[in-house]
């Protein structure tokens, strides 16, 4: 019996319960100690103290995995002095969410991380962009790369005077898809910022997504659309030569490192530079990554990744840059299922090459010794396991399982070491030896 | 937050939670009603309720997995119109338990289990004996594997007049190994057995494991012992003989089954018939196979299995016999790496073919283009990404990693278009072109 917490949620509902117990133990206590105990305070002692224990037995101290981030920081804090760095890794596990599953939002699911740590230069990023590229490309998902980077957001908080409130900030431009851009703006209003400070986040960050509404740009990225290279550099030499944003450290930095992963990746992937890409609050600190399908009627986030500049800090690792990727394993499949691309005969394709015919008792004893030396062979094959006289019903199991070959054992092969090797799909007949057989098959 | 709990657990435990609730929610009531509630009385009313309502909050009426054998018997229920049978699947997957851990019994451990379901022909146990065999050889790891019968147990039963107690007698001689024969003698003598069904049962049971002290075929299984074909078939041919157990059919049928594996496997793996061998309690009705490791000082069951006639009727499909293994992968992990029989350069096989060296802004620039050419190929490359004027250090990354060759690209490269491609190991350099280098490094 568990539960899976949101992390935040973890420690709030935890110090609840521990301060009701607290408070509980203190009133038991009290009461147990005091001389004027009615019967119902003494029931009470009785029923409360086995509620408590029965309650206690069922508790742990365990959680489930959230996510491979963490983990993959407490190994490289715990191995730090044996790993060759920069070091590389990939990882296929399960993790868990509590949230109320729906498609493409699972209780359980897998997640596969590609993160390179302690380095801080940009060719690990275009690694995984073409990590990226590679991985969509051979599995046929058309898909669009979004990127963005955090010094942007933390850029245009200082433009706008707010510094110390990129989080609220990211927390509500995160939402944009799901509640449009007034939605957002009425969120921040709501969280005390100024009309003209929403009005320049509203010219900086909307340009991509909603270049319409835009004011001060809006003639020029009129022509700006996502994906082609040249439109995503156009977009970015804007902001670098305005005088409103040309002065800010941070801003410019980020739009650098940007524009670098644009120019020097051949990639053929479409990526696009979206300025509200927020992906989450916690340790990014530089390149965002998202990947959604292009295609089809269900496009959820299907990869997320980024900079972390101190991810390993909270294990006493200071100054260890990384970055990573995490490709979301079911909603790959989802979508893959939805766009129609999964090979449409899996389980046959993963079928035994031959199968021996069942003709009866002693024709099996044969038989076994027979697939014993196929399988030495590395031949993958069955024995048709229920004697049963209707051969027709044997070769219709192969033909389900797209077994191409069959082999009848009968009493004179038993004799003479000669057996029908039949070839389903071309309807040929062959009298061989186990010898040619192997020859054949393989 | 989370527990898992044994099986058997979950329902005392949740019962007695349950129970408790209701008491404590009657107490409660009767509390609030009573018009002679003590300053205590109210207190205690606010604060269990709160209670209460936090504990709530923290439950789930959710499991961990605790193997994949149900959610397959579940999985064929559910597809048995459109699957063919018999249907074989493999599966790897986590699996819980919440026993203490220790090595080789850990909280989250993987399984691997191959089933056959929809037939009942001994054909299914050899194809599984022949996968046994290949994995463990493949893997090199030196292996016996114990077989046993369910019907020669059920035939004890009756054949000592306790046909009803078969899984007391189980549940027993399942400790042998941790408390001994004497042991498990006095557990059934606690559990009212007479001595003279002890008796019987120590003539069949212990015949292997014991026969030192086996009274009734001492002389003669003096000289069997384990692993043998011959040997086994030898104390098969004795009980199929004795007047003592040839007249109960189920104990005959038991001894027929194991002999026709033993005659019909052509697999080199050390056999083991063990008539101790239980294997927990449930579904098994036919075969019963354990795999331990033959060396070293860490021998825990590796491998489980056996034959169940009804595993599917709980969810309402009956009469599918099947039968299944489960390797233990991370036990087999353990057993591996005492063994020594890990590859010492894992990480290092796995590690990329070839590096560019790092000399500076330019030169990776144009690098990063050919290691898009060279990935295209399916060459694995790296980029020495960090820039340092001492070469030496990036020679050393790449020798760490085990990275045989090393591409220098220089300024005159950009302009001619050929690089020095430098084999480590054999300390050959070269001045080839893109093309040139591609078809030396595939």
């Amino acid at each position: 019996v568990f539960r899976v917490l949101e992390s935040g949620d973890i420690v709030k509902k935890v110090n609840t319960i521990a301060s009701n117990i607290e408070e509980l133990n203190e009133h038991l206590d009290t009461l147990s100690k005091s001389e004027n105990k009615t019967e119902f305070d003494i029931i009470a002692i009785q029923k409360y103290t086995a509620y408590n224990n029965s309650i206690k037995n069922l508790f742990s101290e365990k959680a489930l995995r959230y996510d491979l981030t963490v983990p993959f920081a407490r190994y490289v804090v715990m191995n730090q002095h044996n790993l060759t760095f920069p070091f590389k890794r990939y990882q296929i596990q399960p993790v868990w969410r509590a949230d109320k599953p729906q498609k493409g939002r699972y209780r359980e699911f897998y997640q596969c991380d590609a993160d390179i740590i302690g380095s801080n230069s940009l060719i690990n990023e275009l690694d995984l962009i073409s990590l990226i590229d590679k991985s969509f490309s051979e599995l046929k998902v058309p898909v669009v790369l979004k990127i963005n980077n955090r010094k942007i957001l933390a850029g245009i908080g200082e433009i706008i005077g707010a510094p110390d409130r990129m989080i609220d900030i990211a927390i509500a431009i995160d939402k944009v898809d799901k509640i449009g851009t007034q939605g957002v703006f009425k969120e921040l209003l709501e969280k005390g910022f100024r009309n003209d400070q929403i009005e320049k986040l509203h010219t900086v960050l909307f340009v991509k997504s909603d270049f319409n509404k835009a004011k001060t740009y809006e003639e020029t990225v009129n022509n700006i659309l996502i994906g082609s290279k040249n439109r995503n550099l156009v977009l970015l030499e804007l902001f670098r030569s305005d005088s409103q944003y040309r002065n800010n450290e941070l801003f410019q930095k980020g739009l650098e490192e940007l524009a670098y992963l644009i120019i020097n990746s051949s990639e053929n992937i479409q990526i696009e530079v979206d300025f509200t890409l927020a992906r989450g609050l916690n340790y990014y600190t530089g390149t965002i990554f998202e990947v959604k399908a292009n295609a089809g009627t269900f496009t959820p986030s299907i990869l997320g990744g980024g900079r972390y500049d101190d991810l390993t800090g909270i294990f006493g690792l200071k100054d260890m840059s990384g970055v990573g990727i995490s490709f979301g394993v079911d909603r790959i499949y989802d979508v893959m299922e939805e766009l129609n691309l999964f090979p449409h005969n899996v389980s046959k394709a993963s079928s035994a090459k031959v199968m021996f015919l069942n003709f009866g008792e002693e024709e099996i004893k044969h038989s076994l010794k027979l697939a014993f030396e196929l399988r030495k062979q590395d031949i993958s094959c069955e024995i048709y396991s229920d004697q049963t006289k209707q051969i027709g019903k044997q070769f219709d199991y192969a033909e389900k399982k797209n077994i191409q070959f069959v082999i009848s054992v009968k009493k004179e092969g038993i004799n003479n070491g000669k057996y029908d090797l039949k070839d389903i799909r071309e309807g040929i007949i062959q009298n061989l030896d186990i010898a040619d057989i192997i020859k054949k098959l393989k």
